[in-house]
């Protein structure tokens, strides 16, 4: 018998969660039946969509939702192998069974240099997120430019990248100086810190003087009124996420958006990845081929132990992360 | 040599336009050039396009802009034949001269029966925003449900009835009873008095209870605010014009969009009509067709009197015309 440790919501959150929110909980699993797994994780995610999602599909006491790579350490499946990593949305738990219907064994030719922590990040969620959203949503197209906020995150970071090979100019806006620097590292055109810019317009304005074909949003909010405001012509926007909301407690408001809309003839899309789950192995392939191929570089910002989950969750909603934020159990 | 009468934005608007923001003007226009047509204005149009559109493009001192349908007076071009009949986008004034090339003759199968001033309205300008509004933003498909605000109005009534052609649901709202009894009468499946009804939410809820797919949007500010969170998902929002906040003098401001667009992965996009024009011709014989056929059916509000275009133009903006405002020289 194993017990597994998992964190539950104590408490919706109020604002910007509090370690005081959650709660750790053991769970005794029962042992295997004929078709079962038992799975350990290995790494867990912090991703900003569980603090809005928290509040909209779980209630008090519910296990935090979120993703992991695990290792499979008892199989009664003959499809599963012991020793094998498989990604699942398990929630927040250090152990879990499975019938195999609810993971993805990582790409058979994941290399063996490579951490497994990346099918959490650049060649998993966040990054197909990028891709299907540059691809799929912004129709970005080679000579456009690019905009992205919270570029050094998991999300923005591969954006700016693909964006690049995409053959587009790339602008990217973070919140310090060392993310700043790891942006032209990986080969951003334009970065800017947008908390130390006098006027974020004016420093979008200079970033990219004729304005933007594609912005890849995933702050919105103040951000997001200014940014309109510097689309061109039929610019798209691929409405990711908006981190600069999700704690706001009582719903803030902003410019209405008809007026650019209208006269640029913007298109604004809101996306979910699971839309292109049934191309999930194209994405993953293309990704894990550049990164291979060093052409997408990664960081990733990990925090060790499980009983860290919820500090590294709030460090990740303050932005305290380079590129991708992971917890190693 | 003829004179013509022409209003000129004597200043410009500040909150809801007033009379003495006009000027008459008159203009000597010179005899004609070989090449050249002398037009009289028959018909104009006052379109809520034109408010915003003064402190966009136009200064003070210039001529209104605006559209209208004259007749061909004198002809020094043997492509165009006095007494015929033609579109102009020349502004409000009662006689023009043209080299041919910025006007359109009306469709050589324009029945005799029908009013000219149609090609102000539903077969106009008007007409092709609610066709190319439903089938290239929208992209509405048979089943669908579909919401017009305005929907009395000159676009907002082609809308209703091009989506029941296309055999969707149609909901509408507009300012009186009188125009809610109008829609119905043309069709429309559900239609209420946004003015009189306790909770806007509410009305819409209660007119489809599962939702909208198809959100055509003529009025912006808090209307949309509400309706956008009663699209469904993958729901498109035409953005067609915001005729609630053309008199802010300072800009208002509603909720972030962010969220809904997200989790409903909503898709919203501007649009002004004239990115169709190389398919202008398809557009007006589909709707002169279905005028003919009794299908899309319409409703004129013709003020007398180039001297009332200003009169004309405030009482649209306040919403005082059923169907196309026009006015008659």
């Amino acid at each position: 018998m194993v017990t597994a440790k998992a964190w539950v919501l104590k408490k919706h959150f109020d604002g910007l969660p509090k370690t005081s929110d959650f709660e750790l909980k053991t769970i005794e699993l029962p042992n295997l039946k004929d078709g079962e797994l038992l799975l350990e994780s290995v790494f867990l995610s912090v991703d900003p969509y569980m603090r809005p999602y928290s509040r909209r599909d779980m209630k008090e006491g519910d296990i935090m939702i979120g993703t992991q790579v695990a290792r499979i350490v008892e199989s009664k499946n003959p499809a599963f192998t012991v020793g094998a990593f498989v990604v699942g949305s398990k929630g927040w738990r250090t152990h879990f069974i499975s019938d195999g219907k609810d993971i993805q064994l990582l790409p058979s030719n994941w290399p063996e240099s490579l951490p497994k922590s990346l099918a959490l990040g650049t060649v998993g969620m966040p990054g197909l997120t990028a891709y299907f959203g540059l691809l799929e949503v912004c129709k970005m197209k080679p000579g456009e430019t690019v905009l992205v906020n919270a570029a050094a995150g998991a999300v923005g970071s591969v954006v700016g990248q693909l964006a690049k090979i995409g053959g587009c100019k790339v602008v990217g806006c973070a919140g310090s100086d060392d993310k700043v620097a790891y942006l032209k590292k990986i080969g951003f055109d334009e970065a800017f810190n947008y908390k130390t810019v006098k006027s974020l317009d004016e420093a979008l304005r200079k970033a990219s003087p004729d304005g933007y074909d594609c912005f890849f949003d995933n702050v919105g909010g103040e951000f997001a009124s200014i940014a309109i405001n510097q689309m061109k012509k039929y610019g798209r926007i691929a409405v990711c996420g908006a981190i600069s909301q999700y704690n706001d407690s009582v719903p803030q408001k902003g410019p209405y958006v008809q007026f650019p809309m209208i006269f640029k003839e913007l298109r604004m899309e809101g996306f979910i990845v699971s839309r292109w789950s049934d191309r999930r192995k194209e994405g993953l392939q293309a990704l894990l081929k550049w990164v291979v191929e060093g052409k997408v570089k990664y960081h990733e910002q990990i925090t060790e132990g499980f009983e860290n989950m919820p500090v590294a969750f709030i460090g990740m909603l303050k932005g305290e992360n380079l590129g991708k934020a992971i917890v190693k159990v």
